[in-house]
């Protein structure tokens, strides 16, 4: 660790480890609780059998995966659920609740931004906010209790300096997108970018095709994000796998200037990526999310339910 | 539910379910977790990868087992880390520390015994508060808890009166044994009944091999258990499977007026197996746990960690 800085529930600086986070021995149980809770959520009727038998069907599929990143499993998880609700698209209706909710807010955070004195640091903690939106969690609970106290929090003087800088000089930017309600923050951060830096050419990332509540085309379409920046399709899966990305998405990621990857199924995608000789971008490469498992925030050293930015170096 | 009582921390009554607990959509991602916790406490230093391997080779194992019943999947839980581990008995001190930890009691505990008003009640509450011994929490905190207020704690005067009458009338009584530890409370139970009933058959019934920190019928010889009742061999798993146990056990269980069966493993293979054909028990039929999952207690519908006493009807 370079520096790590701390202020509030955020954990922000610029990181170096050779260690790259794999699979744990905690993400089995929780990939078959993930089965679990996710099945409650999207058929509350539905019986103990049935569910026991996606959880099977799971762990058929997991112990022939020899994968050590997490987002195959996750989309083994997901996947497998789909196949069993006998939709292509379970998260469908939750995904523009989110969506629908957080548009709502736009004009109350986009007053809040425009008599901020600090503007970048406001857009760049919404961004971050945004991860807190977990469909799994009772729903947005944490949201509106961190948007409540974002004043408390404070990203770090340094990496925020840092983030300018990077910020200031780059050509290109691209966001990879994570959740449906949190995809509305980072529509915002466009705009700011579009109003500030009006010569940048700005790419988003979304989903291939549906991964959890995760956005695609569709929903970004329907939030409007299309209209202001090139959306760009990535991997089918609740993270990046390049094998499976669309030609624009692997073109806009090694073209651009500055990454900012949203989220956890990104961040457990791509970190580390710099240090290795495949797909290592050119450009900084960002991670802002809220740890939300034990075994990342183990990871970064903090509490479970911190606020992170962190740079790849 | 006939009756349903609750004092302090106790839940006891009289129940007749027609739907038996099986397998919940809880249990699988429990039984990883197993894995994970158990490892870890048996060998602190191993890595993540072999504790992985240990949750592949337990996910191979549970999609071919088609029982609904739980103790078949502990039992592949335990055989599975002890093959791994290459012990036989991979809790073998952890067992012996246990028993020898609560033998160091037995003189405090039957001096309270000898000048209490109601004895039978206290010794009761001593088996139960024995189940909470259990390895994976941190060692022994709620036993030495749970003693301290074992004042505070009151059977219900129904249940006692009830459990009372059976016993008296009981010519041969069983009890089923769960975990070392608590198996010195059982000891103490038997001590008792040979003082106020010494024309009974005792039975006393372990584990027919080695099954987590399961009483065997080596630490049954070395807490002295052998030597005050007659000890009967079960199956090698943490709870009962009649195909698996000995003659002398399912003789014993079959011919008892009074069957005491400890912990949750044992009632989770024998709950409701008065309402079967096979293996219904002739006698009286309780159970005497700690409720220390989530299943369990939601399926007695008391808190987790209610100590409880049931009696099957």
């Amino acid at each position: 660790m370079k520096a790590e800085l701390r202020k509030g529930n955020f954990y922000a600086g610029v990181y170096l480890r050779k260690i790259r986070m794999k699979i744990h021995a905690e993400c089995f149980p929780c990939l078959l609780n993930q089965v679990l809770k996710n099945a409650r959520k999207l058929k509350p009727k539905m019986e103990n059998h049935a569910i026991i038998d996606i959880q099977r069907a799971v762990m058929q599929k997991i112990i022939k995966e020899n994968q050590t990143k997490l987002p195959y499993y996750g989309k083994i998880v997901y996947d497998t659920l789909a196949e069993y609700l006998h939709e292509i698209d379970p998260y469908r209706k939750i995904k523009q609740r989110d969506n629908n909710r957080v548009l709502k807010l736009i004009p109350s955070l986009t007053a809040q931004l425009a008599k901020s004195q600090d503007p970048l640091q406001l857009v760049v903690k919404f961004m971050i906010i945004g991860n807190t939106i977990d469909f799994g969690a009772p729903y947005n609970s944490d949201l509106w209790e961190d948007l409540e106290k974002i004043n408390e929090l404070h990203i770090p003087d340094e990496i925020l300096d840092e983030f300018e800088a990077d910020l200031e000089k780059s050509s290109q930017i691209m966001i990879i997108g994570d959740n449906c309600g949190e995809a509305v923050f980072d529509k915002i951060f466009v705009e700011y970018l579009k109003k500030h830096y009006p010569a940048k050419r700005i790419f988003y990332g979304v989903r291939g095709g549906p991964a959890i509540n995760d956005i695609t085309l569709k929903e970004a379409e329907e939030i409007g994000i299309t209209s202001i920046c090139n959306v760009v399709e990535g991997s089918a899966c609740p993270g990046v796998i390049f094998e499976e990305v669309s030609p624009e998405f692997s073109q806009a990621f090694h073209s651009s200037d500055l990454i900012l990857a949203k989220g956890q199924g990104n961040f457990e995608s791509l970190e580390g990526i710099s240090h290795e000789s495949e797909n290592r971008p050119k450009g900084s490469l960002y991670f802002l999310l809220k740890a939300k498992c034990e075994v990342v925030a183990a990871y970064f050293n903090v509490p479970i339910g911190s606020l992170i930015i962190k740079k790849e170096l």
